[in-house]
């Protein structure tokens, strides 16, 4: 059995206090055995367009890798990096930074779906104001396996988690802040029908909720089975979810309802 | 609004029994104002393989047909026909068969995926040892826009509902008759999901349970909404679910959250 801990942080607008909470956090999760350890989508800053640019790093000048990848290597673990604003040739993307038990890098995902909504008497945002947008899929190996990483917005669209899971992934991460319009609406029924459709691990990592703060997070980070099933759950405060993975029951569900080896794309692409 | 109805039956191994059954049950709909109503998956014999070849008929030469065409007519609705096991060069279908208020057939879907599963502890079930697969999208035009049509099975390809609704589909109708494994397990969440994916209207008509009978069936036959919310939902007791539809609702959740506009298919399909 694999351990897995996704950090259910608190953000504030102060970025070394938010790099300070998520080390402490993760290095818990890691004494309490946790293999992979996930942060939450903007782990450093809160979901909230004017701080994106003003806290945005590039990779190699980056506080927030290099933690990753300090706390990666001192406790020998994987770190999926929740995302942070990622600053390039002038542009701002949000991006998921993976870092190995040795404390490199290993995959980089830039959101590729950008949150451009409004709904009546529910939430408004417009992240195309702030943000550019990836165009990579993104699967990344570990001992573990092959696992698929994208952020929020991106899991509203089943075609990218199968294209995952064709590409081999039997773990999906979806770093998130579903709002408390979309998340009491959509959060749960989404993450349990990837998994039953895909058959794979889902995790989705929520800052946990601040009801004072700019953009007001569902929370409720969760972890569910092959099957459909919820591992756990948070609630809306701070948390470590914890999350005992099963691997071989990837490819017991494979096995018993093949739909793998039933899809046609042929009649879908046509 | 539209009305919509489902007719959760329940289904013996007594063919005429059944379409009786059917008749009515459609005909109280339309009384009721239902202008479309579906019936459920093999709606004339009981979901399990010795029934399919004995009770299997030719579209030119079926009292099943005609009986749909006929109800059709006299109240001048819509009938999505469940449906039964259509024989054609010594094949045998799991087929749907849509009227028109002028009685006539408008569209039939076949099966495309069939029910090959080997659940541990749960239901083992192999279609294919009785039936042909089709290999067909379906969709079919009527004057309250255009629908979507998919049965059982079908519905764990979320490739299939999407290409329906990028053919323009804002209602999806699924005969079906899931079982006491997969049932309470993924029934409502895959109808919730595939609603809230593509924001269309969802519809799933189950037989009533039969805890006698060959096969036992779920019940529960439900009608979600684009925005994932359970309009309506049957008990496991043969009964008629109704829905009140607002088509414009579709476009109305479809410029909140513009995921048609946001999808990257280039991605997707690379």
């Amino acid at each position: 059995m694999l351990k897995v801990a996704l950090c259910q942080t608190l953000v504030s607008d102060k970025k070394l206090n938010n790099l300070e909470n998520a080390y402490r956090k993760i290095s818990r999760a890691a004494f309490n055995g946790a293999k992979i350890v996930s942060l939450c989508e903007m782990f450093n800053c809160p979901y909230s367009g004017q701080y994106f640019r003003i806290n945005a790093e590039e990779e190699d000048d980056s506080q927030s890798v290099d933690m990753l990848k300090k706390v990666a290597k001192e406790w020998q673990i994987y770190v999926v990096g929740g995302s942070i604003p990622e600053l390039c040739e002038n542009k701002v993307y949000n991006t998921s930074y993976v870092v190995n038990p040795q404390g490199e890098i290993i995959a980089k995902h830039r959101k590729i779906h950008l949150f451009d909504v409004d709904i009546q008497n529910g939430i408004r945002f417009k992240e195309s104001d702030f943000l550019s947008s990836g165009n990579e899929v993104t699967v990344f190996d570990t001992i573990y396996g092959r696992i698929g990483l994208c952020i929020c917005y991106d899991i509203r669209f089943p075609e990218l988690i199968r294209k995952m899971s064709l590409m081999g992934a039997k773990m999906v991460f979806v770093p998130a802040a579903f709002n408390m319009t979309t998340g009491p609406a959509h959060w749960t029924t989404l993450f349990r029908a990837r998994a039953i459709d895909n058959q794979v691990y889902m995790f989705g990592i929520s800052p946990a909720r601040d009801i004072n703060g700019a953009y007001t997070s569902y929370g409720h980070s969760i972890i569910v089975n092959p099957w459909g099933e919820i591992l756990n759950e948070g609630s809306e405060f701070e948390d470590i979810i914890y999350g005992e993975i099963d691997l071989d029951y990837v490819d017991k569900v494979r096995n018993e309802i093949p739909i793998y080896s039933h899809r046609k794309p042929e009649l879908y692409n046509k």
